[in-house]
């Protein structure tokens, strides 16, 4: 029963033994090897985009924060919703990697940035002309860091003002799958259709050992990303190693079976959440993760039994107070989890 | 016939074993597992350093400009070789890190930083008061990039005048363990013992996937380092599989066998240079590279079979030209290089 | 009728005349002169500080950027209203200078810090710990962008939360003196004895040439901000033409006299503005800058007669519209306004 | 008898009258009055560059850092000499503003870059890839550390050879004006048409209180530069004051009647140095500065009467030792030296 996160899940079978394959002789440094070849014309090939540029790191921190970089200049500003991870959770690596770039919030219900916000802040960025932080990039995070999951046509939304302003876009998709299976569409239409210049294609959360891949669809773009990310210290020497994580992820639709996995997980947890008296969701559960209170007394028979999960947004589980007070949780599946896990826990908070 | 770099080299064996040993159930992300304390913990007892702080990252570059920039401030001065990695390989990183900090290029012979010249640009460093970059670290690679290895006098004179001058003191050892074995000196005397406050320590080029330590011996420098790895996108969510690599790597002195075989290659490999009419060495052979010069004929047979190496330091080596003109090549041996490669090497290059 | 900004006014002739008056002969460079000494113990005097390190820049952009570039970290946080000149017009100059830091806003009316959310936020900001942002510093602006002016218990209110939570605090006094003096307050009450660790102390809106001080009352920061000086290009060569200015401001009082004419000419101002119909601040007037709308015909009138004075937020007002459609301006007084300018201008926008 | 620096020099009389004619009225604040716009025209016209960007700041660091930084990203190299003032004087300004770009080396006699050097040089960096800092921009210094005076010649060398390997091309003038003179040619001669993209074009040193100009003719520059200006702090409010300044200091070729001055006191100090037993130039003297040794008695004799003057390269003049022991000294003259300054010194030193 562990909920904590996605990332404390283990690595696919199906990946470990890619990486065994690919342990075999001498291969080329830094990318210099055949399965990275053979992974960026399978990239290419899943986005629909013969030209994109793509390359292949180890923490989706440096995908976001390289592919940032090389769309905005120190003096400009990246949109972002105030939950972003981009905001809260990498210790200021945009900024690093954007040379002093200014984040500007921009909030809106249920982890989305409204389009309203979002127009009104970007006509008036910069309108003290050199005085002012300039427009830089706009960066949305579908699935977002609340569980929601944008619609094609709610990104689109954020894409046409950010062109209408000539801000670049970007894509956070340390949960891209599983936001795209939820919405049933395309590599393409989840991206370039929708409006990205660039996408940060997570593995590392959907069963991978360690690996993003950065897609920008403009490959002018290309020299300085790889500029960027070898001054960065992200360019693996023994690249086959990343390579080989995500061919064996895109292999025979391993990556969509495993999303489709985690969300059904999902489902059944927020399935049986509803029949729980007195929970309330705090967002909509459309993905992998939600957010949900039910009755202390629920959280107390659950850890009893060993399930791991974060309290939302308390620091803490109160150990003390009303058996019937509500406590609101982050729970996250993944492919790894079991239908058995999920009855096991809903069982428990039931109580 | 690999002789281009140690890390086009596949993983060891046992260090698979470790990862899939790794792969079972749910384990706290970003280090927060059993094996990284034990990781931190074996680490601490081979070093002799019940205090150090101990941190693993993916990449060399990683490990050398994250302990650099917990070293200098943005105007301080970096001493190290002209031919340091630090300087010509890393595209700026430690610049990055350090927020514009200056590399001062102290040369020597062999690869190695001349002693006076350092005592005399320490000495002047800063003497224009404000005006001045002032003194930071000191960085000495060992084993050189050019394949020879400093003995613990010549890095305790460096060190002695670095602490002079209130230097701080950066070992990059990417290859640490070959020194370390062709010193037949314990990690402590590589290190503190030797006067470094910080320390690379490799493991990719000697047998493991992507995984370098950095050991502070300075305990208060933690905390920065520990920020500053996650704002460059350097602290790995599935932290465990950094950690196994290093367990197996450490375990049964793997380290140390895997070190000795790769220089025990070299010293085959140098002996029948040696026999080779014309061939001149460029520096002496120490540990598990060298750089040596034979006639062109030779090379041609060696590349017509498939022997990989590079020439050095011409980009490429001249089609044509005069069968007995001796040309300079790097060789580089590994934990996987066979006595019989080396043997077919030296048959074809003896023509 | 020129109510723009306060730097659109001339130099005050004292000051012209004491520049002069440094123009004898030869003195040291970047502060090696008699002048720059007798300014920094006519500051350690005034403000009650005699252990003070005190700098003199050019700009008041510099004098905020440096000095909190030299009490945060790159991975910190700088606290600061929204309307804060470091967050809306200096082009990101604080995260140029701090390495990347980012400013988190914290709301309120009137352009002044709600203290009870400083605290919450203050509270939650670095709580992830490595993944956070950390605690850096609180900015405060007195006079605010908005034209009030914190009283003392307002700003020790913010300066003791901030104590509380390890975060250092610095006081941007781009008008300093109109805050003093309306404030009725001595220098070191409206700075350290408030709980301000360093202070950006403006001359240049208050009748100097070009002149800001940096007051740092913890002198072990002293070095740090001299290289960062230098670093950024803000070091003086002919510095002794910095001292000049501010010595001549700092005799006789002319600085309180200065403020004090400014503030008075605002009252003034805000006086006649409360008489005409229609009238309505937006703020409460308490230096020498206010915010207030009056019906369009009375802008026709003063814009027709060459009253120069920005429309606030908008960029430009609107050529045509309702005659009584209320209009909102921001109007600044100096040094140099004089009553029968702001007489003059009463009488256009009364119609 | 000052010869330690032309910017311990006071102002121009004339320069101080144009600061006392512009302190007239009101006037739009960051470069928004007339006299910046008829300074940008003068300069256009005296440069003969009708599209060039023109903007002043207060110091010849800023001017440096920031031309640089608008020419090279933070991947790249700045080629220049050792004795550079952008890297033995600024303390790592140039780092800090191009984002951590590294300065390489080329010595060459007499503090000028040596052609053949830096050809070598600039062919190989880059070679690596990804690995290598990239090639960005060359900067020379005219007159140069050591008052040697690059001919036009010289200078051509350098930039055809940048322009090969697509390096742009900086031009520092901290005494731009001390070498127009020397070489007897144009501005534009100077600089674009001797291949520059760049110029800071210094007035400080020559008899301004402090205004360095930037001028790039290539106007796409512009507002990259400007912005970059802003978020450095170096964007004056009362900009008036910087124009007033320069403006003077162009209007009746002021500056090129300083600088002939100068020139000529230099050439004086020069004729009777070599009149000196023992004397010895390190140097060739071509502009207003000049490096000679003479021995000890004279040194004393000197400082007795209060001569001001560095000792170069030690820190300080041994107070004890064989009188006719040869001391080396730097020179420097400037607007105000007189002849009688002159001879008086040189009396002295003659013993």
């Amino acid at each position: 029963m562990y909920f904590a996160s996605d990332n404390s899940a283990p690595v696919h079978p199906k990946i470990m033994e890619g990486l065994a394959r690919a342990n075999e002789g001498y291969a080329g440094g830094y990318g210099g090897d055949a399965a990275t070849a053979h992974v960026r014309d399978m990239i290419r090939e899943i986005f629909e985009a013969p030209d994109a540029a793509v390359y292949l790191v180890a923490t989706g921190t440096a995908a976001n924060a390289l592919a940032l970089a090389s769309h905005v200049d120190p003096w400009q500003a990246i949109f972002c919703h105030p939950s972003a991870h981009i905001e809260e959770d990498e210790c200021g690596a945009p900024e690093f990697y954007a040379g002093g770039a200014k984040l500007l919030l921009i909030d809106g219900p249920d982890g989305k940035i409204d389009p309203e916000r979002f127009h009104a802040k970007a006509k008036i960025t910069g309108q003290l002309g050199v005085h002012s932080i300039q427009r830089g990039a706009l960066s949305v995070t579908n699935v977002t860091e609340v569980g929601t999951v944008y619609s094609l046509d709610e990104m689109r939304a954020l894409t046409t003002i950010a062109k209408e302003y000539g801000i670049s876009t970007h894509l956070d998709g340390a949960r891209f799958t599983n936001a795209m299976v939820a919405l049933d569409c395309s590599p393409a239409e989840m991206t370039w259709k929708s409006g990205f210049d660039a996408v940060s294609f997570g593995g590392t959360k959907n069963g991978c050992m360690g690996v993003e891949a950065v897609v920008l669809f403009d490959p002018d773009k290309a020299w300085e990303f790889e500029l960027r990310r070898k001054r960065g210290g992200h360019l693996s020497s023994k690249y086959r190693y990343l390579s080989a994580q995500m061919e064996a992820y895109l292999t025979d639709n391993l990556w969509i079976k495993l999303a489709k996995h985690a969300n059904a997980m999902a489902d059944l947890l927020a399935a049986g959440l509803k029949d729980i008296k007195g929970a309330k969701f705090i967002h909509p559960q459309q993905a992998n993760m939600l957010f949900c209170g039910w009755p202390r007394s629920g959280h107390k028979m659950a850890q009893a039994a060993g399930a791991m999960y974060y309290a939302w947004p308390e620091a803490e589980h109160p150990e003390k107070g009303p058996s019937d007070e509500l406590l609101t949780a982050r729970l996250v599946t993944s492919w790894s989890t079991t239908p058995q896990d999920v009855e096991r826990f809903l069982d428990l908070i039931a109580g």
